[in-house]
């Protein structure tokens, strides 16, 4: 079983600033952690580039997708429908509460076409929504 | 370590009617299962009335909470207000993609005072909670 | 053929106080006169607990239900949910014209989700709603 | 007792088309039912003309109207105007439950100035009303 | 002369937790300090359940009620006509100023059929409604 | 010099109804008044019709037009249009102050395309602006 | 195949007035090219009433309809209505860019109901609704 | 009869500015061509602030007064609330048509408070303004 | 203990007109009164003009201030600007009930950066923000 | 003649998923068809990010632009901004009826800067257009 | 070359109070700092009274004005006429980062009619206002 | 001391398009002046892709960075977060004043987390923002 995970604007940065609020690890060290725990495929990119975000999504051949699209989240409209043309199943994640920040990371757009939505709970976030993929594999 | 998974209106259905969306085991049997699986103190309750739901918070003793507000989740303010005034980590959790329902119920007053929140994934949403408080435990 | 009639927040005043707006007549008196004039089992519940409006709902047994949720109609989504699930038919009824008064009593949560609605003809209302019932049953 | 039923835009092709919802009878047969029915006078008029129903309620002479706006009933002053200005109590009436349709058919400017109003029932949302006038004329 | 202080939801915590901000009293302490402070004959309830205020207000005998809705304020048009329907006079208090917390509590159901508000004084709040009545009664 | 008084839906009533807020005088006896005090050539139309009074406009040879579009004033965009396809001045009256009744009447969709607007004056409202085109045609 | 052009208000004035704009033919010169050009039946109507408009809708026996509404494009849900109720395609056109003019311009209650719109081409958008049905039928 | 005339803000500028628009004549010198026109006792008043205005509203013995407000028009509740508190009638006048510039000029506080309004007519608007008055005091 | 007490634009009519509403007493009189009934330090002042009240808060060597800013409370930010600036604490009071009134008072620019607000109770609605200044005085 | 059409995110997978909806047509074999029907100069090029749309913009010789900007149309100020720096005449395109879906889709900053718009008729919508550059470059 | 500097409302306080944010400097010693090192004509006032500025501007003979309204910036409609209707070249400026504020300081009146803002650099943000009328004038 | 110039998209455009408004000089050109006339290290940087935007930002090393994220900043939130991520004080600029443009130019989401901004001033607003620069080093 195939699982990308794909990272978008800024994510690039985690682990290397605010250590006190995200931890040392960057992504690619939280990667590798979870290679060798899930029984799963893993992939993982990242971009700072919408309509690249765009082409990853419409590219991958994974059976599941966990989509940290960052500040698209609340812009894209591309992404959703690029969501919404493939026929994989996205979860989507953040790491942190974004209702409890400012009023413009309320809204997504991307919500109403993923299977569910995961957040606030760092790092964690992500694997949680390899669980879910994990246990509906097992089923 | 204690888990309170609380309940709002309307849940106690589940099993009953609509067996095609939701399946056929009530919340009970569900239960049961998790209480075998996970190795957590875990306790069941569920309530239709909203004064009710913020005295199960009030007067729960717990590590961890998993509330499904159900409708609630977008009128109470005092639901958020009893969350705010316990000390216990709530995560918020829901059966359905409610981004993907009515506008009504893409509010949320509990969301801004939860740890994180996990929705989409039937039954599942609850497993993926259980499974943060946990890892957090295990930390 | 039953119907329940259920009644909401404050209507329990009703033949108590304002008599020169309601008349003198309870809902138990205006009650006992529909049982004798209408061909229909008719029980009358009354509840001024949002949840407990809930479970009537969802322990009905009739073949139709006249709803005056009184102002749990402009902010129970708990309410709505609860009509959804039960498959009994309910018609919405309200003694005023509430789009004549305040502007926070312009929307409802629960008509969508009924039959019809029938307002502004005092306990004409209730009257109008079994008239339907007993006609469509007839047919 | 003389009741004016006047319908608006569109409703003359009630009977007509889409009979799988609105069944095969056009409003001249139901018409010819009602008037064996019920003891009233009863007149029925159409136009698809906003400012014709205006002229219809400035004329008429008739102690009750049933009164049936179609899509007016979201955009005209006027005819609001006309209810108010001539001493005739109207009733509103829909077909179908407005409710639960676009946004855009969830206001009325008619609804304030009239009696009260009955919709979702399909035609019986008319014999609802009569009823209701022939109550009120026999007390 | 008699009053009723009706307290809403989460009230019942104060002067267990948060003592740094609200003290160490608890409203059964200040409350007894009150009656002998106040030449008053004084009342004090307390409910989490919305629908059980309104059966307060329904159900007082008092000359004057002190009312603290807590997070019903803002979301209970039931107590709001239940405040309409009896004939005494009730006051609005609040321990914080509302305003200066988040919108959603910036408006109230329940002012513009009270007396009057206070706010913004803390345990204060409660006496300065106390001196009202006292000072009116006087009169 | 001519100037057409236009009136719109509604206000062939004006004399026959509430003569204790608007006299007893119909628009065609306060006209023969204007006809003998003005040194205008003037003529009077009225019609309930929208599109009635977009031909009115038209077809007017007039050099000033008083228009009182009443309950169209609101919703109208086509007699907006007329008004700016014609090159013939118009004056806007209404015999009330719009701005102090329902807020569907504060929108005005003719007042930007018009020379100017006169209101809350009755009757008197076009005696004003029949002054206006009097005093202008003397300069 | 049959085709009928609809006008709505103050399209009758194309040609007489405002020439630089709009050229100096009318709507019946240039109809007179087309139905020379274009290998279809052809007609053309107009009226400045929106319930006339409605009636032309309703007695349509075209294979299409191009529908310009003028200034009810932004007020109709008559005309939206009736659009719905007949099963016959609509086109909607304009002379100019709607989206470039006032704000009151852009909403169209009548587009959600048609095939398509075209606007902003001045004839030309009569023309290329044309030759859209032309190239639907020769497929 | 005494007619006080009360400009506001900026209005001390006309004459002085923008002749091309306003002409050459400033307040002082067409007031006193209105002085020799009108058989009213007639006053002229002028300030930039708020407050002062209040205080001429309040300190009037005039029978009638004519306002522009100018800017205040459409922010000051205190003027408003001055109209309201004194006994005269107030006929608010503008220079331009308000409803043609920015949208913040639409707005009025004032207008519901007053007798009527006129504008757009320059200086006429004035000269209406005291039509009146003179017509109501010779009836 | 001083205490100042601030009022804005037109209580200074205040006993002069409308006695039934508000009394005979100005506020003069009453001023008297609470002199020699508290055991503290009272000034009283009063303008019609915003930045008068501007700088009397920000000349203030008071020990708490007394503040009923009229209509400047909906309307002045500069107001607000000055009660933050001093680190004198603000009681906010008004004469009446204004969430009962037009919709334009319900907001308020001051209350956030008050302590509190009183309002509702007439001239007992400064005696009790007294109260309240020498309720904390003698803590 | 040189006509360049721009396609923008997601439009590569048309011709390739749901041929149901869109055929089985790539846009490269319509384009080739068009190339022959057409004489004209025809050039495609697509891209998923806004900035290179943005730049095809900037770079184009053409004489004409068929611009299908997709989900940037609701979220792109840059595109409208190159398409103002230009000075070639831009006709935006869609395949579906946007009006009749989610409505973050009505919205378009693009349109009040294009020459005009045609969409909802799938690929007929791009021939449209390009009939309406060839009969503009006839004339 | 001479430039007038007007401040509004609060401003006088500064170098009195908060001295951790502003610094100890008052604007009269800052002023003194700003005649000595550009080579400008400098004129300082300030009022906290609307009416006040709007005459400082209108009787400016300055080449150039920098205007620092204050909390007027969000309010008053007459300043901005003020700076209307003088022909003198305003800038705007304010020491914080006003968009970083609560929201109704986020929208300025003037801004539109000045001829550009600076803002969110303290002290500085005057001087660079300066250098910009220095640097126009040296060209 | 390094100071990064960072311009988005359509940018490069200037000084090839529309002279009249912005001159003949290329960014280039002026950016020759600059480096010869301020004491800073200086660099330069253009892109029309947003994501692009956010990598210069990430990557800088600068002290400074004066950015004009043109039409993204009314619409990114991924460049907002990039400079919240980075330590570098940012200064946002605009050659036009966007308060007197389109009202969707109105919004800025990188404001809040700038230093500061200028905008209104044309190529002068970079200088301005290199002087304050320079005079901050300077302390």
């Amino acid at each position: 079983m195939q699982i990308d995970i794909i990272n978008g604007p800024n994510l690039n940065l985690i682990g290397q600033r605010e250590p006190s609020i995200y931890g040392n690890l960057t992504f690619d060290e939280v990667f590798a952690q979870w290679k060798s725990e899930f029984k799963l495929q893993l992939s993982l990119s990242q971009s700072n580039i919408e309509g690249e975000i765009v082409g990853l999504l419409q590219n991958s051949k994974a059976d599941g997708i966990v989509l940290n699209a960052g500040a698209y989240t609340h812009t894209s409209i591309a992404i959703r429908d690029a969501i919404s043309a493939i026929k994989i199943p996205v979860i989507e994640v953040h790491l942190s509460n974004v209702t409890a920040r400012e009023s413009f990371r309320h809204e997504s757009f991307i919500t109403p076409v993923c299977v569910g939505c995961v957040f606030g709970f760092g790092m964690e976030s992500y694997r949680m929504a390899l669980h879910y993929f994990l246990s509906k594999g097992s089923i």
